[in-house]
């Protein structure tokens, strides 16, 4: 498999990391080979069709000079559509930056490389939450594969498990905890902290962004939960559909009150009925939601199974490029 | 798809009303047409390869005639070996009961059926436990797929997960809950009863067989626990490998001692290092293993992701027939 490699950043080198360990396993268990032929981040792109080691770019990656290092393969200035479309490779792994907004520049470069007629793997929400049924339907219609199991759940396989695991049967509703840096602040309150330390603790330990609003506002689990009721129970929603409360009003007096009852507050997303909200809830303890710190975890109701939970570490850096690399084994088995 | 079914007890009836019930959606969805070509009970067998609708088969067995009132296709006494060699079908459906002995009558069905170049796809935990090696290899010799996702976790999709959701990754240890019955008998000892009262509220719900040893003595959870080590962690265990403890030597005074220490007693299955056992454990209330009455769940070490844990429905025909279903579907969209 040919890989052309847009975003260097964590998660980039995150799957450089995997191809680079893994690779004997790679070709003995799955027959996959992977053969970076470009890969670009925000100075320029490295092309080069032979392959460029994942170790090679790695080292260039942490060296003072960057890519630019890799002569003659480097060329300056940011040109990843030019190069989307002129590289000859199978797949595109676009992980650039996340953007909710607009989606950019990751919804120019996955549209482009579905038109160039390569299979795309992502852990990018922007282009995904935004667009899923267009995306979805220009890689139908160009007869390539999207895949995007990183985006929701971090390494836990929640939007494969929906595809693959509950064949015959159908998801009717969801709940979920999607969000580990709120679930870990919220964890840490009901174990005794104020909201303003829990969240200290969480940057501290690179849960949260600079910025928390994304997280603490539900937003990001608000767009996962579009994402996942799109994907898992069939749902059209944007993500403007999604009634969003975060945790900014909870209240350290709220956590003790709902301990006090035995119970225990968390993001929870819901879809159910058509309808989607992201809130602050009060579960018992024993609730299968009820998941310590960084973790998440979803319930699907399914019409013959009833229902089924999954557990798992959220986003983490590790966690998501195995998602990646798994997409890219996936595409693989089903085109070889 | 041309089914050949052979066994007609409550799993085999409940896929029928699944083919019956989801016709239209399985044809939408997956371009999924399941035709029975044929039917077998200890009876005799209905043999039609124009096919028999599932709902007439149903009408049949709860008939006082059974299948011999499908005239002029039944053909009484036992004998299904001749007609999987000599019924032209795709798959055969292997749901007769469960022999942990010697495997039988189910494992000279399944050699037989794979011999004969069909699919195979059963909830037998027999022939899957005694030769899971052996049937998996012949699979692979004569171009066919053998599924048994139905043999652990009943409609918890435990053995597809493994598989098929964590691609590129390696499970090194597993811990589970994986027999209903001896879960519901401790849950409900936990809640104040004793041991006796316990099993006959589970035998009267249909959980536990009138000869309840197979599930009070751990065999089925040890059975189970080497079907899903062989086939999500690679080990090569027979039956005879996992060490087993059941629960009858459990009392109410250990129940009560282990809730006094916020602890809950479990029936928990254990793949570590290569070594598989089965034991009753004191496990924290918190524990992602502490689920109540019926269910199951399974947790998995894995190397990139670290702990995932899935919990849902244990056995019960309407999800173990899922399961059936869920193969069958499997090895449909993989040869179409």
């Amino acid at each position: 498999v040919r890989l052309l490699l847009v975003g260097l950043g964590a998660l980039g080198q995150g799957l450089l990391a995997h191809l680079d360990g893994l690779g004997p396993r790679l070709r003995d268990a799955y027959g996959l080979r992977a053969r970076i032929v470009a890969a670009l981040d925000t100075s320029g792109a490295v092309v080069r069709p032979e392959g460029v080691e994942p170790a090679v770019l790695l080292k260039a990656k942490r060296s003072r000079e960057g890519l630019a290092s890799l002569q003659p393969w480097y060329r300056p200035g940011r040109r990843a559509l030019e190069i989307i479309h002129t590289v000859d490779a199978d797949a595109v792994v676009e992980v650039t930056p996340t953007n909710i907004l607009d989606g950019e520049p990751a919804m120019s470069h996955i549209r482009g490389a579905l038109k160039a007629r390569r299979h795309v793997v992502t852990a990018n929400k922007g282009p995904i939450a935004l667009a899923m049924p267009f995306l979805v339907s220009l890689a139908e219609e160009q007869g390539v594969m999207l895949r995007f199991s990183g985006t929701v759940g971090g390494g836990t396989p929640m939007l494969d498990f929906a595809r693959q695991s509950l064949r015959g049967d159908r998801v009717v509703s969801i709940a979920g905890i999607l969000n580990g840096t709120t679930n870990y602040i919220l964890t840490k309150m009901f174990e005794g902290l104020g909201f303003d330390a829990a969240l200290a603790e969480a940057q501290r330990l690179g849960y949260a962004e600079a910025n928390p609003d994304y997280d603490v506002k539900g937003i990001d689990a608000g767009v996962k939960l579009a994402i996942l009721a799109n994907w898992a129970a069939g749902a059209t929603l944007r993500v403007t559909d999604v009634s969003t409360r975060g945790i900014e009003g909870v209240s350290r007096a709220d956590v003790d009150r709902a301990r006090a009852a035995g119970q225990v507050i968390k993001l929870v997303c819901r879809y159910d009925g058509g309808k989607a909200r992201v809130a602050p809830e009060a579960l018992p303890l024993a609730h299968p939601l009820n998941v310590p710190g960084p973790l998440n975890a979803v319930t699907y109701t399914t019409e013959q199974l009833g229902d089924l939970t999954l557990v798992g570490k959220g986003a983490g850096g590790r966690e998501t490029s195995a998602a990646l690399l798994r997409d890219l084994i996936d595409i693989h088995l089903r085109t070889r």
